[in-house]
């Protein structure tokens, strides 16, 4: 007997029909003698809509009151599977954030989870009862409903089998595991029986949506061996698991892109020291991440600055330049959202020089201009126009051999 | 300056546009110096869309999962609300029923408030602060989520009303007052400026849908002075006042159908002591709401007993029978929801004879049979078939004196 959380996502519970697909999947690990916890996403769909609602109203709407609009596509979901699984004879009942609870810092909007009881959840899986839980939400300061940010069931399914030391944390999705790269972009990408949490890391940040970056962070600090597999069929998935499981390392284990980013560039900026701090020191304090960055050589004693941030947070970016203008003293802001930041990714780059070499020459060869360069020990990521990206993932894939056989 | 509760019903917040009408609506009285606090529906069709769900995956599905389901419905405009009155410079904040809290008695579905902490609310409208409360909703057993049953919206806000002790609990709704009778069916009813709680609470209870049954009877314990208006016209209301305060009572007030129950009728039930008790006692422990109740004459020791229950309650009600056939005894259960409950209702009833007779006549000349007859001091209600719903209403409002001259 072991203890399995089972996380489905959007797109699995989509209407009533998968919603009782999930109720026989959960039922049969229940069947099989298992305790188990299941973790909801919002029905496919129903977040974007509340999400335009609160746009549409406001661009700069209150994190606080957008988190009490989006929460509930997770709480109808609980409901409905927990009624779907009573229905086919399991005794289950739906949780809510606040019910659990699951603490947060509060940062609504992207919220971090800071602690959760499961003293609740694991009482009620002795009863042989399963706790149908509502992904993507929890509780900040004064009792107010806080999300976790887009993507926030997966994290919530792996700290909640932290909390309830599950043996395993199951993470249905659309997809059937995590493959060298978008199948959708390269057919012959290949489906990868496991992949190390450093690397499913910085998979996830630059785009491969599969799993959250911060539950992957969560799952490596809390060893939560992490399955991602398919709801709609019935094969393996890909684990998620500590490096030192993986046999054969190559040196590139995958390619990823994501048009999430926009980039910013401020015009003729002072050059001079703690400028840098004066610039992304008020967008860390508004909650804006800035991701690559980089800074031209100066002339004239000024200096361009581009860096990258979330589309979504361009608006608010530039609010926050245009109030910071007289301290910082640029002539200019200009946002790009026509971009796309394509990186390689391998735990194999550690110990071999070159590897990045060979994506600055592919690239070149097909005539694509680089506009930023960012790199890590794992990873080296560049930032291309948008128009390019298939382009670009294709001629990576190719040229670190990750094609399938034809 | 007053203390006003502002309720605005699903059709009034139905979309972006009417939300941010509300939002200004609000706004107007914030300006006039009053403290004001709102409660909000579900946007219109959500909770049947919501409701639906949970009968679709079961006739008979859990009621603290049904509410979890439902309750989302005004989460979702207590958020969209609170944005739409920051976004035009007002300061708001939501608050969902378990946060200020208001404590139910936790009958899942149609839960009865017990207890409304009015502090933290008091506080913030002392602050300037417009809290923006979810109708419908409150908090069970186990921090279960319940909900008050349908258009619990109004009770919610009148109970609010009453914990806040506010000067006054404005309806806001699709019609502007309160009609001698339905005007769809019939053009020449009129407007009453003011109605008796008593009058209000037959009108509801048999269906004229602008204020809901239990949402009177707390006003007329408490004493709160309910206005019912247009959100869509800039025109006064009626009030909902103690009965003292009406000079002229016309005999009936208004005529009143409701299409909400089912005739139910149990054959060959044995005619001995004790059976009605045998019959609506397990009704009652099941939450069955039973209506009228009519038992025919016996002979050969048995006797047809029918009653109404609510549409919605047929398949429970069914259950609950057959699981006590052999307790009861009786030969078959009949159900028909092709039937209309009309009513005649007026304070002036209690001081005039011969008004039922009126009613029976009228509906005899027209060739209307009447199936089930029950009455009250100030009520005359007729179980007629669904397909004379309209000439009965225009019969009735004629006979009566009621139609606006033409």
């Amino acid at each position: 007997m072991a203890r399995i959380v089972m996380k489905f996502g959007g797109t699995s519970v989509a209407d009533l029909d998968r919603i009782r697909n999930v109720a026989t999947r959960v039922k049969r690990e229940v069947d099989a003698g298992h305790e188990v916890a299941v973790v909801v996403s919002a029905m496919s769909g129903v977040t974007n809509q509340l999400v335009k609602w609160c746009s549409d109203l406001s661009p700069l709407h209150d994190a606080r009151e957008y988190d009490t609009v989006v929460a509930t596509g997770e709480q109808v979901t609980i409901g409905l599977l927990s009624i779907a699984l009573q229905t086919i004879g399991v005794d289950a009942r739906s949780w809510q954030g606040w019910q659990i609870p699951i603490t947060t810092d509060g940062a609504h909007g992207k919220a971090r989870v800071e602690e959760i009881d499961g003293s609740r959840l694991v009482s009620a899986m002795g009863r042989g009862q399963v706790p149908v839980i509502a992904g993507f939400q929890g509780i900040g300061p004064e009792e107010r409903v806080a999300t976790l940010g887009r993507g926030g069931s997966d994290l919530s399914a792996v700290a909640i089998a932290a909390a309830v030391k599950a043996d395993r944390c199951d993470i249905y999705t659309d997809v059937d595991g995590i493959y060298t790269t978008d199948p959708r972009i390269v057919p012959r990408a290949r489906k990868l029986p496991a992949v190390a949490y450093e690397e499913m890391l910085e998979l996830a940040s630059v785009g491969a949506k599969v799993l959250q970056t911060r539950s992957v962070e969560l799952a490596m600090k809390q060893k939560v061996r992490v399955q991602v597999l398919s709801s709609f069929e019935d094969r393996p998935g890909s684990m998620v698991v500590d490096e030192d499981e993986i046999v054969e390392q190559p040196l590139v284990t995958g390619v990823a892109y994501s048009r999430d980013e926009a980039k910013v560039t401020l015009r003729r900026v002072p050059d001079k020291p703690g400028i840098a701090a004066t610039v992304f020191g008020p967008l860390a304090d508004a909650n804006v991440n800035v991701d690559m960055i980089v800074q031209n050589l100066a002339s004239d004693g000024t200096t361009d600055m581009t860096f990258t941030v979330g589309k979504a947070d361009v608006p608010r970016a530039r609010e926050v330049l245009e109030k910071e203008r007289a301290s910082i003293g640029y002539a200019e802001v200009l946002a790009d959202p026509e971009v796309t930041k394509i990186s390689i990714v391998g735990i194999g780059m550690r110990s071999h020089a070159g590897v990045a070499a060979t994506m600055f020459k592919t690239l070149a060869e097909k005539g694509i201009n680089i506009q930023v360069i960012s790199t890590s020990e794992i990873k080296t990521s560049v930032l291309v126009g948008a128009e390019y990206t298939e382009l670009a993932v294709r001629a990576l894939h190719t040229a670190y051999g990750l094609d399938a056989p034809a």
